[in-house]
């Protein structure tokens, strides 16, 4: 490990409100989702995930996505995105003002299919038509490449796939890659192996990393890329998301336990870690449930308790 | 990261009927517990932390600690171990035929005098007694340095300090040597640093890491422990144990979640994952509540699922 060569700066992005509430047994109300993004806007994270234009029948719990994006206040220096599944969706968040698109395809077809009902090369053609709608405007638009470290049907998928398919983006003018860990399969070391080959091939290449902890290896998957160079990160508050192959299983990685990490280790993230942590310990009373994040429960390393009153040498 | 510089083989050493069971709200049976012992005999751990010879009256749910010592089978190449508060805890683990005691101490003057009533040097003149009786025996001795990473009251120990007393471990005769990390303070660029100061100092001395994983950092900082050379890891089936600063939070770091990380990143630990899952699955039932692992709920990365039936592109 060389720490020194670690990056002097690291990105955070924020998924709850997309990834984190999308499979959450209730709807969380509107006002709930603009206030808690709100919050987020004063934390100091880069982006924040906002919401999926998608078909409130897919995804139910983010039907109210237009009020959502057109309600909250865009903070100066935070990139509010929207997930987009298509042209529909896209023009639909185009037309909210969102500052980004992300636009998902699995590199495994068997996933894309199961998900999209489309394989990969279609959705890129699919992806060819919202680069053409997006064209003029100030929007950026984002390639997540799903299953990028391993398919819950497929198994794991070669790397050399997932280089071509971060090729194909590019070729379509898509402006930055995120190599999402879908179903929490990534280990360290092929963590290290990817984003040491992406560096490679793609340079300055914006590359953003989404972790689930679905097995626990999160926040080493995390380490294993920070050695690599990588400096954005996915997360979301609470350890909110999931998996549908992993029922009991923890979601994605924990925005206020990377960010503790990140600080313990002198990593500066810009992130104040104190108010994340007052937003993650509201949670549970919003969403009805526990929360997988483990620092709002511990508290900081750095948070000292009172020595037992009588101490003394028996 | 020097990947092909990892250990060659890691041990795993499990203390679940110990670190784990020892703040359970209830008694496990003791026929119960020698049945785990004996079934974590037969997974390849290289060390079995089995109980602690200590008041029945401070640990109620080790009471049973003579019997199970005695009942269990010991298996040819695991090492039996058991925890020792003192000299008359010693010599019943010397007469159970113990293969090694675990003698332990907080650098933390104010977190062993919390714990042990002793100061760091009266609990050091405490371990000369034992070396004492234990000399002519097979059984060797392990110290333990609690809070090596950090008090709960105090903060930070200094790095000068750890080192120090391994060095007093060393003098008075002591085989080995655990770090732990009592309160899941740790955080990786510290393990690293303090790995590799211990290894430059003490050179081939069998060096375990304990961690905890309290604030989600588990895994992480065994990663960097790896990458410092440390080849010996301590952890708990189900990732059971706690801490009593964190109510909620996750214990000690799971073993089946610790070794299915190594075995994905070809880490070799002689452990069989399939028979770890088995016991970690069988926990709930025992214990009466869930358990904090991960991948005895998520499967292993290369557990596949069928892809949904009907899979065409629309």
């Amino acid at each position: 490990m060389n720490w020194e060569a670690f990056p002097p700066r690291v990105h955070i992005q924020e998924v709850v409100t997309r990834d984190g509430l999308q499979i959450e047994p209730r709807f969380l109300p509107t006002a709930d989702k603009i206030a808690l993004i709100d919050a987020l806007s004063q934390t100091g994270v880069s982006k924040i995930e906002v919401t999926s234009f998608v078909s409130p029948k897919a995804v139910p719990n983010l039907a109210d996505a237009r009020e959502v994006a057109r309600a909250i206040t865009r903070r100066p220096g935070v990139t509010y995105v929207a997930l987009v599944p298509n042209l529909r969706g896209a023009q639909e968040a185009l037309d909210a003002g969102m500052n980004e698109l992300n636009l998902v395809l699995s590199v495994s077809e068997t996933h894309n299919l199961a998900n999209m009902r489309m394989t990969p090369a279609q959705s890129l053609a699919g992806f060819r038509a919202i680069v053409e709608a997006a064209r003029g405007t100030q929007t950026t638009l984002n390639g997540s490449i799903a299953t990028a470290f391993g398919c819950p049907f497929e198994g794991a998928q070669p790397e050399p796939k997932v280089l071509e398919m971060i090729e194909n983006f590019l070729n379509i003018g898509l402006h930055s890659v995120t190599l999402a860990d879908t179903t929490g399969m990534a280990n360290p070391r092929q963590v290290a192996h990817l984003v040491a080959a992406v560096r490679r091939q793609f340079g300055a290449l914006p590359l953003t990393l989404h972790f689930h902890n679905t097995r626990g290896m999160g926040l080493a998957n995390v380490l294993a890329a920070l050695d690599a160079g990588a400096d954005r990160f996915d997360a979301s508050l609470g350890g909110l998301g999931g998996c549908p192959f992993a029922p009991g299983a923890t979601g994605n990685i924990s925005t206020e336990d990377l960010v503790h990490m990140l600080d313990e280790m002198g990593v500066y993230s810009g992130v104040d870690l104190a108010r994340l942590l007052e937003r993650a310990r509201a949670l549970p009373s919003l969403i009805g449930h526990d929360i997988p994040g483990q620092v709002a429960k511990a508290g900081r390393s750095g948070d000292l308790h009172p020595a037992p009153t009588r101490l003394a040498a028996s």
